[in-house]
Formats: C-alpha cells, sequence, structure tokens
C-alpha cells in the first residue's frame, strides 16, 4: 500500500526535522489539514504534492514512496 | 520534475515489456487516452495510480519517480 508507505515516511521525514504539520504546510503551500489527511492515508498525494513535500524535506520524491 | 522522471519511466517500463497504452490501461484499470496523456506529462498521478502502473508493471512504486 503506496499510501501507507508514503504516510509513514511523511510522518517520520517530518518529525525528525522537528516540522509542525503547520510548519511544513506553510514551507509547501499547502494545508495544514492536508497534509494531517496524508499522514492517516486519508488521500491520495499527487506527483506534484509529493515534489512539493520531497523539496522542503529535502529528499529525492522517490524516496517518500519507499519501505 | 517529478512528472517528466514519472512520464519518462512509464513509457520506457511499457515499452520494455512490449505493451501497447491501450494493453497497460486495461491491465491497470485505467483509461487509454489517461495513459498517453501522463506520458505527455499533463496530469499529475496520484499514489493509488502510481501503484496501480507499478504492480501491472512489476515493480516497486517508488522505481516509477526514480531517476
Amino acid at each position: 500500500m503506496l499510501r501507507r508507505t508514503f504516510a509513514t515516511n511523511l510522518r517520520r521525514l517530518r518529525s525528525e526535522r522537528g516540522l509542525s504539520q503547520e510548519a511544513l504546510a506553510d514551507a509547501a503551500g499547502l494545508d495544514r489539514t492536508y497534509i494531517s489527511a496524508l499522514e492517516r492515508e486519508v488521500y491520495s498525494a499527487s506527483l506534484d504534492t509529493i515534489e512539493k513535500l520531497a523539496d522542503v524535506l529535502g529528499i529525492p520524491g522517490f524516496e517518500m514512496l519507499r519501505d
């Protein structure tokens, strides 16, 4: 389940960088509630969203989908 | 640009397996015109779409986003 892998990576990478959902959302130009929903596997993020978040987190996009 | 990487990988992997856009679309439960649009970077595929295509192509999802 790619949504689960992405959600797990998103939460881990965000926490490792000491970022709140709000701070990550602001930096990526997204809404905090959307970040929360992604971390709960509610939505299926698109390539553009994955790229925005990966850029803020400082990792290549494909790493967001890797177990 | 993650859309470009994904489009390039999708076309290469599909061709390597001798699949037409139609055959890949049918196997993944998607529309042929959507496959064509993804290969032209028109749309930003979602995690669920990436997972369906990766499953048909027999590779892990993250490899679809890797240069």
